[in-house]
Formats: C-alpha cells, structure tokens, sequence
C-alpha cells in the first residue's frame, strides 16, 4: 500500500521551519510496512494545495496531510480537501463548542476565526483532538473509479504523532486489509560502523529476509551510534513480542557488548542507571567537552541521585589547582587519570570520570586535533583510554562525550571493577 | 521567478535523515527574491526520479536537484537528467582524473564506480567540485517550447552550500535578467516575542512596505531568541550595504538593547567577545544546566582566552564545599551570589557567573519548575537576577543557557561595571 505524504505550509517553503513531521511520518509508515514515495512541501496558496493533493492522490492509495487545519485564513488545508471531494463544509456544532470551552477553561478570549476549525468536509470522519484545537481528518476520495483515503492532521507535531498513532497507522493497516499487530525493538549500539555492522550481522539478515519477519533495518544516528531496528509482524502483541525477543537475542548474540541499551535508552541513561544500581555516585572533570558530559547526564530527570557534579578544567591552572594534576602536558592519559582522581575526591563521588582531548583547531600538547584522552577513577583503581576521533570541533566534541560514557559504561561491565 | 527544489534520496523518504537542504535553500531563494512553490522528496527510482524532475520542469522555471550525484547504483540523478535532456552521458576524463587523484592523495584505494561521478549529461555545464567527488550541473532544457534550467547538487549539505552560493544563486539572477546585488543583515534579538517586536517595529515595517526594498522577515529561533532579517535588492554591494546600514540602524534605534549581535553572532560569541575586550576572566557555578553553559562557551574556538572553567554544582554539598555557599535553600539570588562569587574565587577568574534553579520534573526549594537564579560577580560587586522560564526539562535549561548569558551581556554594557 502506497502512502504519500503532503506538508502544508508557506514557513516550510521559506526554510523558517524544517519540515520534520514528514520525516517521522516516514519513519513510521516503513515500520508499519507501507511504502511511501513522495513526499512534498506546499505553501498556503487553495489552487497549489488543491493540485498537490489531486496529483499525490492520483499516485498514491492514501495521502497523509500535515498542517493548514489551523483558525487563520492561510489555514486552507480543509477547504482544498472538500474541492478535491466535490463537497462543502459543514459546521459541527460539537466540535465548536469544544473550542469554546478550551477557550473558557484557559480564561482567554476566543476570536471567531476558531470556530473555522469546526468546519468539516460533508462524508469525512473526525479524528477527534486530544491535545489542541484543530481535528484531523479522515476523507474517503474516489479517483477515477477507485477508492482512496486522504487523512489531515495538525501540523504541530506532537498532535500530529498522537492522531498518526491512535487513528491512522490502525486506520491504513485496517483499509490494508492487514489484521496484524506491528511492533518493533531498537537496539542502540556505539563503536563500530554501519558497513562493520552490516558484515558481522550478514548471516542474520540473509536469515530474515529468508523468513520476511521480522524485518531488519540500521539507522545512522551520527554521533549517538547506529540504531538496529527489528519490526516484526503477528496477529498478538505477544506473538510480535515473542518474535522480537528471539531476534534481539540472535543478534545480541553476534553484536555483543556494542550493545548499550534498547527502544528509548540513550548511553547516559544507562551510564546513569549502572551507577545507580551499583550504590556509585559520579563527578566529572571535563576539558575539552567543556561541560557538554554534565549537561548530557543532568538532561536526565533523577540524575541528581548519582551526579555530584563536575569540574570545567578549561584553564590548565583550574586542572593543576582543583583537580591536582601534576604540571605537565594536559593532554596525555597520565593527566586524564590524575583529573578522573582530583574530581573523585574534590567532588566526594565513588567514581571520577575525566575527559581532555584537543578539539582544534590547532594541535595541543603536541597532540593531533581529535585526540581524546580518558580517565576513570573508581575508589584507587585507575583506568585510561585513549581515542583518535574525526571531524570539526563541534562533532569531535560530540563524539568525545558518547566515546567516554562507553568506556565508563564498558569499565562498570568488566567483572571486579 | 520560480525555482523549485527536488531531493533525492530513499534515505529522506524513510525519515532516517531529515530533508534539512532543500528548507536552506529555500531560504536562499526567498532571500534572493525567487520564489519556491513546491519542495518534493523522492526515493532512489529511475522511474519515478524522472517523473519527479518533468513535473518540477513543468511547473517551474528553474529546478534544484539535491542529491543522487554519488558513486553508486542507487544514485540516478544523472540518469534521470540526461532522460529529460533526452541526451547521453559522456565520462569526462578531466573530473574522472581529479576524482582519482583525490583518493591517491588520501592513500585510498579508489573503487571502480566512483568514476560514475565523472557522467555529465552531453550539454550540460559541470560546476566544479571543491570539497568532494561529485561535480554539480547545470542542465538546459526546453520544455514545451520554453527554455528552463534544472541544476544538480550532492546531498552533502556543506558541499551543496558551497556550490549553491558559488554557482546557483548568480546564475539564477543572471538568468532573471537581474543585475542587482542581494545582501543581507540579520539582527539577532532576546527578550521578546515574535509578536511584540512585530507590534514595536510595525511603523518601520509600513514604511519598509511602501518602498519595497529592503523587506524585513522575523525568523523565530526557538531559545536562541527572535531573529530580524533585512533583505536589500541594490545595483552593487556598496548601496546594498548603504541600504542595511540604515535600516538596520532605524531597526536598532527602536530595539535598543533586545539587539545582542548581527548576522553569525550567537549570545555565547558575544558574550566571549564583551569579556575579551574588557580583559576579564570569566568562571562558572552551574546547578540546573549541568554544564550547559561551559559546553556552549567552549563550543566557539579561542575561548580558552576568557574561560577559565567552571563547577558544576549539582549536589548542595558541591555548593557548600567547593564554592562557599552558606547552608540554606540552593534555589535562591542569594545562593546564586554565593555560587557566582565562590566560581571566581576557586577559579581564579575576574568575574562569576553562576545558574540554579528548578529544571523539574518536581518543584525544589518550594520554587516552581521554571524558577531561574542567577548571580553574577565582578570583582566584589554582585548582581542577581530572578526569572520564571517556560517549557519542559531541556527547553527550561537552554533557555536558562540564554537568559543567564545575556543577563551577564547587560551588566557588563551597563557604565561602570
């Protein structure tokens, strides 16, 4: 079943806002097995909007709409649709009053221009909202003899996933005849590329594609590692789950330690919940990072209860000072061990975790741009590692953060540490 | 004149990379007075590839193709190019001579397919590559009797930028028949809504209405604040400039201080630069951005002149410890002096800059989720100041990041601090 998708929107055109809803639209429409071929941008002009629907509905079985079902007269989307339908709007008047409520609930004015949200095309069904005020819209179309659909959601996105999710993804897959149950499992991995990935797991998917369920898929994700996505197909939950447990256990197997968490985890929420379950509380000593480590573990809700903190050494002074580095080079795994130790105690953690590394654009030290060096303190042992990493100052730095959290993560894992 | 944007890219279709090109160059093209109606993604199809650039070409004056220029069997956008031609592709010995010569540069064995890069379709003109392999086009074609242009970039955005900016944009305004120099000034505010400069500016903007040139635009930016972009049309760059200097002038006038930098300025590089120039050393105390504040300091080269570092407080006992704060309530301007003044003084800096405050989930302190402290210490003189930030965790933080930084820019333009 092909699935294409429309965005609406002059603020798209003009690059005043990426159009990421169709990305994720896309996303999700492959994970659920429907194909999607083109996706396009439109601006808020009725005869562009009307013809970009006609020829995606032309090429497509459904179209998905994204945006212009807002209150302003650049709001078009549902006056394109009942064009496209040969039909006229109607107003419903439990939709409106829903809108004056919001309104009344909040204590704000509400101008008369909200009620257009209320206007349906005569034969579409409501996608009922949740969230704001605009509902979304699913729109039975007939094109030359065939049955289509045309949905239309909000534009704000986190709208626009709650109406894909509740009603539409059930809506495609009930229209594509496909009773099934879709799920799919992500497993993060960081320290080897795409291409290794590919090799190590060829076996596997050779496998999988023998079968055709589930499906396996490598998202590149930069510098948060590579994702390994299973979708698998049932008529259950637990038979899609069932499926997916037996695969990730296959693949976890070859993969291994690369590994470092599944579905939503990131390599600081784990790092974090290592510590915890162990009883250990982590202060940080960062040069080149900067800060960038703290602010990536305290974006965690409950970091506090493992964070102490950390130590910005960006002056070496600050690293001979407060951290009780000897006086020397500052990048060198000697001065990255000293640093993990001087924030153990300066800090009053159970572990240290020390970053320094040169990130251009000139050399340090000696030292080639992309050198990272990293200590780990936990109680009196000492470990240290050191990394080459590519790119610019901003990736090099990135890339410093999740290089280091691993090592800490791999250092936790190792048996007596 | 009309230009419309196609990229290629199964990749983009799927969501595993976010169409981020064709948003940049539509930027561009409003920038530049063109107008782009219709923005599409198509997936790696001959087929449908093909399909995609007629429609563009039909509707269109110009077409940008971004994407499908690299080396192998999935990228057919020269194909589909010499189809609409209705020409060959002939191997261009001079670029199929410099692509091996980049890879016996790097040491790298070359392998066979690259070569592909060096098809040009016969009549098209070659824009030569200065960063990577594949050189862009710029393809002639008549459709219907009307001559029209479609052009052809990678998808690597830093390479598509370049040729856009050295290559498309001139040809397209020397093919407009327009001689005039497109310049622009972009000036960067914080501190207040889209909607209140709007109303602030609206006699300047009816004015800028009536002459025509230069236009104005806001640019919302999220937490880097609201951006005002003036756009001058003038036969060279000297009156385009003339033009900007004056408008941005009258803009600033009634501004005033929301202005914190112009065109690549960021609060950070500002704020380093204020340091700079007045010779001062700077230091932190951070608590509810974790590090947010070093790791956007130190992201800008040649910090390392004014940053000395900073300590991030996250547990009171750090604050108690390391930066002197009398026990009490960590949520408050008296514990944000505190913190500022104990970074300068463990830091060794001429001035503290310290952030606590409540990032959530749950209230502290008996402060809200949202409540922002922050102190700032120069020499012995401390200035605090008290905000209530909107948004969830990670919006409630950066924010923060910028409301503290500018807070500190302020006090630092004020006469005798």
């Amino acid at each position: 079943m092909r699935v294409d998708v429309v965005a609406v929107g002059t603020e798209l055109l003009l690059g005043q806002i990426v159009d990421t809803n169709s990305s994720w639209i896309g996303e999700q429409l492959a994970a659920h097995g429907f194909d999607s071929l083109l996706q396009v941008k439109v601006g808020d002009n009725l005869g562009r909007v009307e013809s970009a629907f006609r020829r995606a509905l032309a090429d497509a079985d459904a179209v998905i709409v994204c945006g212009g079902l807002g209150p302003t007269h650049d709001d078009l989307t549902r006056e394109a649709i009942a064009a496209v339908m040969g039909v006229s709007l109607h107003m419903r008047d439990d939709i409106g009053d829903r809108i004056r409520e919001m309104f009344s609930a909040r204590g704000r004015y509400m101008a008369d221009n909200n009620l257009r949200q209320a206007l349906v095309p005569e034969g579409a069904e409501v996608i009922v909202q949740t969230r704001g005020t605009a509902p979304g819209l699913i729109c039975p179309v007939r094109i030359d003899g065939v049955d289509k659909v045309l949905y239309a959601v909000p534009g704000v996105p986190h709208e626009m996933k709650e109406m894909m999710e509740r009603a539409i993804l059930p809506d495609l897959h009930r229209r594509s005849g496909e009773v099934a149950v879709i799920a799919s499992r992500v497993l993060r991995t960081w320290g080897e590329s795409e291409s290794g990935l590919n090799e190590r797991l060829d076996p596997i998917i050779a496998e999988l594609e023998g079968v055709g369920n589930p499906t396996l898929a490598f998202l590149a994700s930069g510098w948060e590692g590579i994702k390994v996505r299973l979708t698998a197909k049932a008529p259950t939950t637990e038979a899609a789950n069932e499926l997916l447990d037996m695969w990730a256990g296959r693949v976890l197997e070859v993969v291994g330690t690369q590994v470092f968490g599944f579905d939503d985890d990131t390599m600081e929420s784990v790092v974090l919940q290592m510590l915890r379950e162990r009883g250990l509380t982590l202060g940080l000593a960062e040069s080149v990072t900067g800060g960038l480590v703290g602010a990536r573990l305290t974006g965690i809700a409950g970091a506090s209860d493992v964070l102490r903190g950390g130590i910005v050494s960006y002056a070496s002074e600050v690293k001979f000072d407060l951290l009780g580095v000897p006086e020397g080079p500052v990048v060198s795994e000697a001065a990255a061990a000293a640093m993990a130790s001087g924030a153990r105690r300066a800090l009053g953690a159970d572990v240290g975790l020390a970053l320094t590394g040169v990130a251009g654009p000139a050399e340090q030290d000696g030292m080639p741009v992309g050198t990272l060096c990293i200590g780990i303190a936990i109680g009196d042992d000492v470990h240290t590692a050191m990394a080459r990493l590519p790119g610019q100052r901003e990736q090099m730095r990135q890339m410093s953060v999740i290089t280091a959290l691993d090592f800490l993560r791999r250092t936790l894992a190792t048996p007596g540490a």
